[in-house]
C-alpha cells in the first residue's frame, strides 16, 4: 500500500508517475475490498470507476474544478484520493464520512448527491454561474447509465447542449445501473458500445470554432490516438453535445488522455465510457447486484451475510400472492427490484412487472394510467425516491381519483445512507394528495394484511408506507384505525408503524415509576379516528406524540389541531420529531436515541410533561 | 354553421364527407373565434390543432378508444365535436365545462390533463392495461413540441418504446409551445422539420413483423402518398418508436391517413405533426404568444383588453431592478416567460436570463448549482407547477442550504384554469423544505420589498409566494413577520397574503354586530413569530384562521399545535380553508364564497364561534 499511503491531496495524486497508476488502482481496489468488506457500503460500482475516479482527480484539480458524482455513492474512490483515506473506516457511521459527496467535508466534494439523474443540472449551474462571474474553473459532471435514464438528467442534457457552456458530462457506463438498466436509454447505450470508438468533429467547426482557439489545433495532435470517424448523430449530438466515445473505462492511461481533451474543447462534451461493475473482485464481478449496497461480507469467500426477513420481503411476497389470485395485479419499480422485494414477482409474472428505469415521475403517471382502464398497479418505491412524483401523485392519481396502490418503503429513518435518504417526510406529503389512504404497518403481519386491503378492498389511491429492515418487539396484528395498546390515567401516547417498539418500552420504564398510559396506536393516517384520541386526553390531559417524521406536517399538529377545534384541550401536549432541520446519518438507533425517540428518550419526555424528572 | 351543427357524437363526424371537412374545419374556427373572444381561454393553440383534433376524432373511436390530450388546453375542438358544442358557452365557468380534459364531463376524454409532460406515461399505462386485460381498444397520445421538452415525456418515450405496446404519438410540432421551445428537442425538431417526409420501415422487420400479420400488406399500399426513404435514427427511433413524418398539420386528409396507418402498424408509432399556432386567425397567427392564453378579445380588430398591472408584472420589474444593482442576479423560468412577468428582464439581460423548458424539477437543480457557485438565481414559476420539483427543494437546494429565491407565482386560487392549476398546496410544500423561508406578501409594495430582501439580505433558500391578478384594497406595506392589522377583543384571526383583504371585509361586517376582533396578518410562514399570536388568543379566547390552502399542513393547524404545546388554549378555534378535497374551476370571488373564505365567509363563521347567529 505504498503508493496510496503517499497520496494526501489531489497534487500528490498528480505526481504519481504514469506507470505507477496501475499498481495505484491495484491497492485502491484492496483497499475498498478491506474497507468495504468491513464498513458496509456501495461496493461494486466503486470498484467499477476505480480508473475513471484516478483519471478524473489527475486532470482536473477538484479544490477549484467542479466535479459532480451523479446518485454519488460511486465517489468513495474520490474521497480516499482526497484526504479522506485515514478516516474511511468511519464511512456512513454516525458521525463518520458520509457515503455520499458532502461539501462541509471536503472542499473537494462540489455538490451533494444520492437522488438519481441531478448531476447534469448542478453542473450547468455551475458552469453558468462560472462563465458570468468570469472565473475559469472547469466543471465535469459524473453520471451512470442508470441515471441518464431519468428525466431529469434528459431535461439538463438538452439545456447544457443548446447552453455551449464548456462542461464535460462522463456517462460511466456500466450496462448495468443499480439493477439492470432498462427503456430506451439501454438499448441505445447498447447500440453505441458496439460501434468503434470514434471522434466526430463535424461540431467543432460549428458557430463554437471561433472560442477554441489554440485549443482546436491541439485537437489535431490527440486525433492520432483514436479512430475518427463521421456517424450519424445519436441522442447527445442532437441535443448539441459533442459526443466522445466509447472508450474503455478501465485504461486510465486513455482516459486521462481523453477528459484532458475533451476538458480542452471548451464546448458541451459528453465522453462516453464503458466500465465493468465490480472490476477487480471476482465475486463482484459475477453478481454485481449482489454486491451493490452491502452491510459487510467476508473479502476471502465473497460471503455477504443471510438477510434477514424485512419488510420489502414481506411485501414483495404478498403481492405475489395477490398477483395468483388477481390477474388484473401488476408492480412497478423504478429500478429497485432488489431493494423492493421484487425480485420473485418478476421472475413469476414478467408480463405483470414493469421496471421503468429510474423514473419515478413516469412510474406514477404510467400505473394511473393502468388503474383508470382497469389494472391494480402497485408502485413499489422508497419513501425519499416518491418525492419526485409529488406533483404526479396529485395530477395524475388524486384528481383521477385512480386507485394506484404505493407500497412505500424506507419509510422513516433509513440509518446509513444518511440525508438524502432518509424517508421524513412521506407522512406529510402522503397525507396532501387529496383522497390518498394512508396506511401505516407496524408488523410483518399487518403489512401483509393493509397490502391485501389496499388492492383488493379500498378504493381511489391507497399508500401502505412501512419501515426499512425488519420487525422489532412488537409482531401483533390489527386492522382496527386506531389501536389501544395500554390503557392508564397519566398520560396519552399516540404513535404509528414501528415507533409503537420504542413507545412499548417508553411505558415498560413510565411503569417502573408508577406512571400509566394510554398507549394508542393508529394505523391509518390521512384522517385519523379522532373519537378514541379525544376521550383519552379529556382523560390523561396529557398528549405525547413521538414521530420518525420531519415537523412539518407530521400527525402530532394535526392531532393537536384536531384536539383544539373540538375543544379539547390537553394540559401540557408535546409533538416529539425529528424537527424541521436535515436528519444526518447513523445507525437508526443511535438517531433515535438523539432525537429522543428511543424508550429512553420517549420515557424522559414524559417524565417532563409530568414533572417527574 | 351548419355541418357543425349537424355533429353531436362522433358518429356523426364519421358521417361527414371527405371534401366538406375543409368547410367544417372553417366553421370550427369561427366557432372557436367567436365563443373564446367572449369566454375567454386558451386560443392560439386551438386553432392550430382544429384539422388534427378533427381526424383524430374521424379515426378514432373517442368512447372507447383512449385519446390523451397533453397539457390539455388544446382540446377544445374535441370537446366541441363529441357532445358539448351546446354548453361551449360555459367554458371555464364555476359549473360549466372545463378548459381541460375531464372523464367525469365526457366518457370521450381519458385522463385529466393540465400539467404538461404527462400524457405519453398515462397512455402508455393504458395500453399495458388493454393487453393484458386482452381488450382491443386503441390508446392515442397527443403531444405538443412544449411539452416534449419535459422529463417526464422523455421517460415514458424510453419506455413506451421498449414496451412495444401499439400506442400512437402524436407530436404537435408548431415550434412553439407556450412561448418558444427552448433546449436540445427544440433544435432537433427543427432538424427534423426540414427533412422530407418520410417512412422508415426498418423497424417493422424487427421483431414485431410477426404480430402485425395481415396489417403488414397493408403498409405497402399506403406507402405511395408518401415518399419513404431511409434516414439516420432521431431520438424517438433510437427510443424504439417508428417514427413517422413529418406531416402538414393543416391538410386534414393526409392527417387521418397517417393517423389509420399509424394505428394499424400495432408497435409504438411517433407521428411527427407540424402545425401553425393560431392558424386561420391573422393575429393570432402573427403574434400567437400574446393569444396563447386569453382572457376574452373583440372577434373583428383582434384587440386584447389592456393588461392591469398584476403581481407577475410587478415580480418581474423587481427582478429587473434588483439585476441592475447586482450582476449576480439570474431569473429563471420554465417556459413561462409572460405568465411570471419575465419578458422585459429577458431584454434587458439575455445573459442572465434563462427559459429552461417545461422543466421545473432541472430549474431547482440548475439554479442550486447556479447558487452554490456565487450566482443569486431567482425561479419564477406557478404554485402548481413547482409541485413538480419536490423532491430538488429538498435534495438539491436544502440539503446545500442554496441561496436560491423562489418567486411562487399563482399561489392560493388562481380561477379558471381550475382543478389542475390552483397553487393550494404550497404553503404546505414549501414550509416541509427544511430551512426554507417563506414570504407572504399581500400587495405589490410589500412583493417588491419582500423580493428585494429575499435576494439581498436573506441566505438560504427563500420563497415569495404571491397570488394570480390584481392587487385587492390592502394596498399597504410592512415588512415585519407578524402585522396587527386591528386590535379587539372578542375573536383573533390570523390570515396571511391577500386573505387580509377578505378579513378585513369580515371584519368591518362584524363590526356593525359589535364585534371587535385581534387581525393579525403573517407575512412569514416558515416559523411564524407565535408571541404575538399567543397573547391575542389569551385575550380574545377564540381563533379563526381563514386560508386560501389545502387543509393538510395548513399554518392554521401549525398555529394551533403551537398554542397547545404551549398552554394557549382558545375556547373556541377553526381553521377555515380549502378542506382536503379537489377544489373546482370558477370565479376567485366565486370559489371564495364557496369556501365560506370571502368577507361574508368569514364573518359568518366568526359569528358562529361567537354563538351569535
Amino acid at each position: 500500500m505504498k503508493r496510496l499511503q503517499d497520496i494526501r491531496s489531489p497534487a500528490e495524486l498528480k505526481q504519481i508517475s504514469a506507470d505507477e497508476i496501475p499498481a495505484l488502482c491495484s491497492e485502491i481496489r484492496e483497499f475498498l475490498i478491506e474497507h468495504i468488506s468491513k464498513t458496509g457500503g456501495h461496493f461494486a460500482s466503486n470498484l467499477g470507476a476505480v480508473e475513471l475516479a484516478v483519471a478524473i482527480d489527475r486532470v482536473y484539480d477538484p479544490q477549484t474544478d467542479r466535479i459532480i458524482y451523479d446518485v454519488g455513492h460511486q465517489a468513495y474512490v474520490h474521497k480516499i484520493l482526497t484526504g479522506r483515506r485515514e478516516s474511511f473506516w468511519s464511512l456512513r457511521q454516525f458521525g463518520g464520512l458520509s457515503g455520499f459527496p458532502k461539501p462541509s467535508e471536503s472542499v473537494c466534494d462540489a455538490f451533494i448527491t444520492g437522488h438519481a439523474s441531478t448531476s447534469v443540472s448542478a453542473a450547468l449551474g455551475m458552469a453558468r454561474a462560472r462563465t458570468l462571474l468570469g472565473e475559469t474553473y472547469d466543471v465535469c459532471a459524473v453520471i451512470g447509465d442508470g441515471s441518464m435514464t431519468g428525466g431529469l438528467a434528459y431535461e439538463a442534457i438538452a439545456d447544457a447542449g443548446q447552453s455551449g457552456e464548456p462542461l464535460v458530462v462522463i456517462l460511466n457506463d456500466n450496462a448495468m445501473s443499480i439493477s439492470q438498466s432498462v427503456g430506451g436509454m439501454a438499448q441505445m447505450l447498447s447500440h453505441m458500445r458496439t460501434k468503434p470508438a470514434y471522434f466526430n468533429f463535424k461540431r467543432i467547426y460549428r458557430k463554437t470554432v471561433g472560442r477554441i482557439g489554440p485549443l482546436y489545433r491541439g485537437i489535431h495532435s490527440i486525433k492520432e490516438w483514436i479512430k475518427s470517424r463521421a456517424l450519424p448523430g445519436n441522442i447527445f449530438d442532437d441535443m448539441g453535445f459533442y459526443y466522445l466515445g466509447p472508450i474503455n473505462g478501465h485504461d486510465e492511461h486513455t482516459l486521462e488522455q481523453a477528459i484532458q481533451y475533451a476538458k480542452e474543447l471548451r464546448i458541451p462534451v459528453l465522453l462516453h465510457v464503458i466500465t465493468v461493475k465490480g472490476k477487480g473482485y471476482e465475486y463482484a464481478e459475477r453478481w454485481p447486484d449482489r454486491y451493490h449496497g452491502v452491510s459487510g461480507f467476508d473479502p476471502l469467500t465473497g460471503i455477504v451475510p443471510g438477510e434477514k426477513l424485512d419488510f420489502s420481503a414481506v411485501a414483495g411476497k404478498t403481492l405475489q400472492k395477490l398477483a395468483e389470485k388477481d390477474t388484473t395485479v401488476t408492480a412497478i419499480t423504478a429500478a429497485m427490484l432488489d431493494g423492493t422485494g421484487l425480485k420473485s414477482f418478476s421472475e413469476q409474472f414478467p408480463n405483470r412487472f414493469f421496471d421503468v428505469g429510474i423514473c419515478e415521475g413516469h412510474a406514477v403517471t404510467m400505473a394511473a394510467g393502468m388503474a383508470k382502464q382497469g389494472l391494480k398497479p402497485v408502485f413499489c418505491v422508497y419513501s425519499s425516491f416518491l418525492q419526485r412524483s409529488f406533483d404526479m401523485l396529485i395530477h395524475d392519481v388524486a384528481l383521477e381519483s385512480a386507485h394506484v396502490v404505493f407500497a412505500v418503503d424506507r419509510a422513516g429513518l433509513v440509518g446509513a445512507d444518511g440525508e438524502t435518504h432518509h424517508g421524513v417526510f412521506d407522512v406529510n406529503y402522503l397525507c396532501a394528495v387529496p383522497g390518498m389512504k394512508v396506511l401505516c404497518p407496524a408488523s410483518f403481519a399487518e403489512l401483509q394484511r393493509m397490502l391485501m386491503m389496499a388492492v383488493e378492498d379500498l378504493e381511489g389511491p391507497v399508500a401502505v408506507r412501512y419501515p426499512r429492515g425488519e420487525e422489532g418487539n412488537y409482531q401483533g396484528f390489527s386492522l382496527a384505525p386506531v389501536v389501544v395498546h395500554s390503557q392508564g390515567d397519566d398520560l396519552t401516547v399516540i404513535c404509528y408503524g414501528a415507533m409503537i417498539n420504542c413507545v412499548l418500552e417508553a411505558e415498560e420504564l413510565l411503569k417502573k415509576q408508577g406512571i400509566s398510559c394510554d398507549v394508542i396506536r393508529l394505523t391509518r393516517l390521512d384522517v385519523p379516528d379522532m373519537d378514541m384520541i379525544l376521550n383519552s386526553v379529556q382523560k390523561t390531559k396529557r398528549l405525547l406524540v413521538p414521530e420518525e417524521a420531519a415537523s412539518a406536517g407530521c400527525m402530532g399538529n394535526r392531532i393537536l389541531a384536531a384536539c383544539a377545534e373540538r375543544g379539547v384541550v390537553p394540559i401540557t401536549a408535546k409533538c416529539q420529531n425529528l424537527g424541521s432541520g436535515i436528519v444526518p446519518q447513523g445507525k437508526v438507533d443511535e438517531l433515535r436515541a438523539l432525537y429522543a425517540l428511543d424508550g429512553a428518550g420517549i420515557a424522559y419526555t414524559a417524565l417532563s410533561m409530568l414533572d417527574r424528572l
